[in-house]
């Protein structure tokens, strides 16, 4: 079909590479009725001018990829996705992802263009703005109507869409019957060049290759621009062939600027195809600016005169500002009523399925409603069935998976090919995997398993696990395990997590310096700070299987965060008569009083080195008749949820005794309970585990002596001396190697 | 060539896959004169049982990889790679870093093998045992002679690799000349199937395929298993294809475990491969033993009885533990005179070079002795060339980092993708590029290039400025850029910089809250607490542009610490009457006294919340009559170095005065300092910078009364109410989320 290059206006400054665009007209088609050329050129010509209004109002934003990708929206929401603008949460709306978050200004017209309530054309305008309720923020939210996952750091996206994609081959691999499909959504995720170089969108397309998750669509906004200039200059692989290697079918457009049909001929082929897709699409970033093509697009606005003449270009009046005509409205006015024939029709399905299926109809409701059974709690092991023998808190949290995972299945379970180390397998546990391997690779499982192999790739796991958690909150409680050390690879992914508020338990394992003869790389030292700090994040190291049971009890009480759970490899000493699990919901408790009526110091043993803690204390009172008592601290977010007087009752700040922290991690944030700490100040060291803590002063006989030196000195000098001067027992931080 | 079967006695136990590999045969040859057959056969056989003794000891550790690997050991170490055991740092020796760091017992034998004199066999003995000076970690640490990089978190060490290459490149473009080759020599990285799939490998892999890193070889040890079993579990990509599209030359050897002949073959071919080269070698885990080719003896000693069929099976005695006959050590004996001749010949062709070309032989000899040019500080802006008005500290950086980068060709500087964004581009730069690309793609830049476009992978760049640093200490000086918040993507690898005691300089701008309009995914919230509390790492908030000279001159004086400088996007008033680079050098210090003889308040002030502390101070004073002293405050480690009367001097604690630190991240670890904090207790929002300040409570007129108000309270209860109750002035750790 010939180009509507006559719609446009005659002027000079058309780019050539737009020019060039147009003139590759418009091709294909398919069984669909598309609207004409023409009228998609009008409505693509409004849409961008409008996104260099958005930009120009205050300046600056992403203007660039939002005008490339107006074809492929126009495809994707006008022709081929599934949902419903009246209702965005419907449950088995297609799943969309904007993995290139910058270009949100695209997300949020569209949104306004195909009638979702609350993008008002106000709201449009308060992009950038000091608006506190603006629902235009420089990345998408999840809290925004229709947003299905915050967006922004670069790879995350990706990595969510194929947890979505999951979600949905879970969910339907558990309850769609013969005749009875109640969920068979797809996921779509836009992405650039940035979620194709990142390696968390690498690892991520590799498991949905692996996977043949092929209700999972990437699209490819293929403008071969980034912030640095060409694409090029950091990355000339081949693209298309690396998908195919990686297990995608691969289509490619190559006019994705105007040419509506291509793209939708694509989409729609993604939609049946037997592995995911990749549609390589290419655009033209800035597309109808004086510097398409180029990276003076992508983070900053055109400029008046670039906006004007943009509009002129596309046949509208310059000086008209945030103008969408009646017509593209009209464009746009049949998706709302096919969005709620969909939900409508999805209604009646389900109606039949709960009549003939009503004991998975009713947990799949419970499930849709984002509920787990309400009598969870029984599968919390009883304080009376822990071991009393040494047991290290992996194992004890095996126990635990294991009791949720065998008898809930909204839980799913992974590991970053830790399966010997971290204890999270369950009894009868079915493998994640495409029932296709089973005869190609002779592997077990399906698509209703719940026991995901993630391979080595611990950030994917996490943002997967986003995806898993985003899909409809609570129908998923997704579990990652590796070693804690190696949080440190997922960071970003859990952050976002916490950002978003999504339940989720992490299982750390292998955690402090107790790891042992695996050295300094594998002995998280900072980690725990990064969560001890990280806003809506629950970090709990537990110090037995009684703390451990509590731990999961605040994980699943967090329905709105995840939740971190750190685990020694080591076997740890129980203590049935101390611990207590309604302590550990309240973050820190007094493990022990000292013996008699009054104390001369407070300990605050954690995790793993609680038995140092309470070593020291009969240590102190033996040699020095030093009565010492003992917090167990697994939680600080959940202390500081406490009342002051809670939390006077338990630091008891007013008795002018010192307070000594025991914890082989750096002391940084315990100074706001204690004045003085055993602490790491360095990496660990390769040692078997009981030796890298001595090494490192972690034992009663090298604690208590610097413990009674410092109960002296406060009887001396008093307590308001160690106010700016916190007290390192063993070590001070250093910089520079020691070796 | 056929099988030695008959070398190997008839014992029933053998298992069918190492049978199946030995009946495969040896295969090829090439130029080189290769020792026997029979020869290899007995040195892997000796090799392999003495690797099943190591982890037997203890009943633990990696046994199966480096008995997987005894032929890929024997063709690099004894055919093809250039190195010298009697000086391991030998400048222009190949490079090797054993990616799959779990495999040490490999290396370790190896090395002692070699000839290198400090890896006695007591030291291989000492594998896992609780002797603190062995040379024998359970990971691969750089402090031992002959290990050039610590590795272990898997994918580090590929990248590492990567940079290892890059280096090579660099100074073969700056310094060869015609008929002077001063460096040339190859890297070898040897991976398992977590390189591979590990996202920051995969990162690291498409930029060494775009840089067309000829120089580089990856050896991948196929033996497809991984703790979780068959590797297929979680990956059935088509690994060579994916290399290819990556920019790699593929070649298989399909006999890993006995033909070393085919494995010389294809490393020589790498050598004088176009691109970097993937050698695809299949092996199976654990060669020899029962459970060989399964994940049993991935991460386990293979127990008393298969240790002993093992030495049974290569014809050894199973009553002999640690053997190492004679002949095995005669057939290395050629190594050591080799490798002194190699640096004695590299030495008299320096020799040649430095009269040929004296003035870049010098410069060249400065740099491999580790040092820059003694003038160096004549590139720190004089305080007096500052601007006056409010600048951003990214900016003031930028005028450091032109002066180093363009003057002294140390830096390698680096960005992921941020080059309009992060200012660190420099006079006459010219990109690190193969020049290839020039013609195939039109890009400017060689190999002698020293500005590096990462692409979107922060994470490789990181881990591959790793690489450049441990080429040979102090030769370069990599620096890397992004946001501060992209730094959670990086951490594991900024994590090994410090471990292993790298320098380099990490440029992290659009620090805090002040990023603005970006929103909550861009403003790093933690982060600033994971590098505080990080052992051997200078973390510096800058509140100026004097304050940012000083936080390069910290970072150039630290030769054994890698520094992370945060900088803020935002315009920041400039205070040339109170910074002080003298402070900074010591961490934090006095910025200014308070009015009159006495003081009611601390107020301590982080980079860009200085100007909130300062005007608070203001406020005070004007509104209340309360006296308040400032401190600036840049970076904790450095004050920690202090003495107590420095520290008691700039903190004042007996004052009994109270101290509240102001700064946009959580308070974690400033209640060693302070009091109280103004500081943030969630995540941000997208809001133009001032209002996001604002709204978090970061203005002098929000500011001012909360500290009135706690100067009252302490002048009513005393100061002593305040340990343990620290204050959060501005809000509380709160879980789940606030909407």
């Amino acid at each position: 079909m010939a180009p509507a290059l006559e719609l446009l206006p005659k002027i000079e400054s058309v780019p050539t590479k737009v020019l060039s665009a147009i003139s590759n007209g418009v091709s294909g088609g398919n069984g669909l009725k598309l609207e004409s050329v023409e009228k998609h050129q009008r409505v693509m010509g409004v849409f961008r001018a409008f996104i260099a209004d958005q930009c120009q109002q205050y300046g600056e934003g992403h203007a660039g990829s939002p005008m490339g990708m107006a074809a492929i929206g126009i495809a994707l929401y006008k022709y081929v996705m599934k949902y419903s603008p009246k209702n965005c949460n419907y449950f088995n709306r297609d799943r969309f992802v904007l993995s290139n978050g910058h270009a949100c200004l695209w997300q949020y017209l569209f949104m306004h263009l195909i009638g979702v309530e609350s993008m008002t054309l106000d709201q449009l305008k308060s992009y950038h703005s000091a608006n506190l309720d603006s629902l235009c923020p420089g990345h998408p939210e999840i809290e925004i109507e229709g947003v299905e996952v915050t967006t922004g750091p670069l790879g995350q996206g990706v990595a969510n869409a194929v947890g979505l994609a999951m979600a949905t081959k879970n969910l339907a691999a558990t309850y769609n019957k013969p005749g009875h499909e109640v969920v068979n959504n797809m996921t779509w995720c836009l992405v650039g060049d940035a979620c194709l170089q990142e390696g968390v969108g690498l690892e991520a397309l590799s498991l949905a290759g692996h996977w043949k998750l092929n209700n999972l669509c990437v699209i490819f906004d293929n403008n071969n621009v980034t912030c640095d200039g060409t694409a090029d200059v950091a990355n000339t692989e081949d693209i298309n062939m690396k998908m195919r290697a990686t297990g995608f079918n691969v289509v490619d457009v190559y006019n994705g600027d105007t040419d509506v049909a291509a793209i939708v001929d694509a989409l729609i082929a993604a939609r049946s195809g037997d592995k995911p897709t990749f549609l390589n699409i290419r655009t033209v970033i800035g597309f109808g600016a004086a510097k398409a093509g180029t990276a003076d697009v992508h983070g900053a606005a055109l400029g008046v005169d670039d906006v004007a003449n943009v509009k002129k270009l596309f046949g509208l009046d310059p000086n008209q500002y945030f103008h969408i005509p009646q017509d593209v409205y009209d464009f746009f006015s049949d998706i709302p009523g096919r969005g709620e024939a969909l939900e409508a029709s999805w209604k009646v399905d389900l109606a039949k399925y709960r009549e003939a299926e009503p004991a998975l109809a009713a947990e799949f409701d419970r499930r849709v409603a984002g509920k787990l059974p309400e009598d969870w709690t029984q599968y919390i092991t009883p304080k009376e069935a822990h071991p009393t023998a040494s047991t290290a808190t992996r194992k004890s949290a095996g126990v635990l998976t294991n009791a949720f995972a065998s008898n809930i299945n909204s839980f799913l379970v992974g590991t970053a090919d830790l399966t010997p180390s971290v204890n999270v397998t369950y009894k009868n546990k079915v493998d994640f995997q495409s029932p296709e391997l089973r005869t190609s690779c002779g592997l077990d499982g399906d698509y209703s398993g719940r026991y995901i192999h993630y391979g080595i790739r611990e950030h994917a796991m996490c943002a997967i696990s986003n995806g898993l958690s985003a899909f409809n909150k609570g129908t998923f409680i997704p579990m990652t395990s590796t070693y804690f050390v190696f949080h440190l690879y997922a960071a970003a992914a859990i952050r976002m997590a916490a950002l978003q508020g999504l339940q989720q338990i992490h299982i750390a394992t292998h955690d402090s310096i107790g790891v042992g003869e695996n050295g300094p790389t594998h002995q998280p030292i900072a980690v725990a700070a990064l969560w001890r700090a990280m806003p809506n994040l629950l970090f709990i190291r537990p110090c037995d299987a009684e703390e451990t049971a509590a731990a999961y009890i605040a994980a699943l009480q967090a329905t709105d965060t995840p939740t971190v759970i750190a685990l020694s490899r080591q076997g740890l000493t129980q203590y049935p008569q101390y611990s207590s699990r309604n302590g550990v919901l309240k973050g820190a408790y007094v493990f022990t009083e000292a013996e008699g009526d009054d104390f001369d110091v407070t300990l605050i043993g954690v995790g793993g080195e609680m038995c140092y803690a309470m070593q020291t204390r009969d240590l102190l009172l033996k040699n020095y008749g030093i009565r010492a008592r003992v917090i167990s601290f697994p939680c600080t977010r959940l202390f500081e949820q406490q009342s002051r007087e809670y939390k006077q009752s338990v630091l008891k700040p007013s008795a002018g005794k010192p307070t000594v922290v025991i914890e082989a991690y750096p002391a940084n944030g315990w100074e706001r309970y204690a004045d003085a700490s055993v602490s790491m100040h360095s990496f660990g060291k390769s040692l078997p585990s009981k030796d890298t803590y001595a090494h490192f002063g972690f034992s009663a006989e090298s604690i208590a002596p610097k413990v009674k030196d410092l109960v002296e000195e406060v009887r001396r000098d008093g307590i308001g001396i160690f106010r700016g001067d916190f007290r390192d027992l063993n070590g001070t931080l250093r910089i520079g190697l020691e070796h």
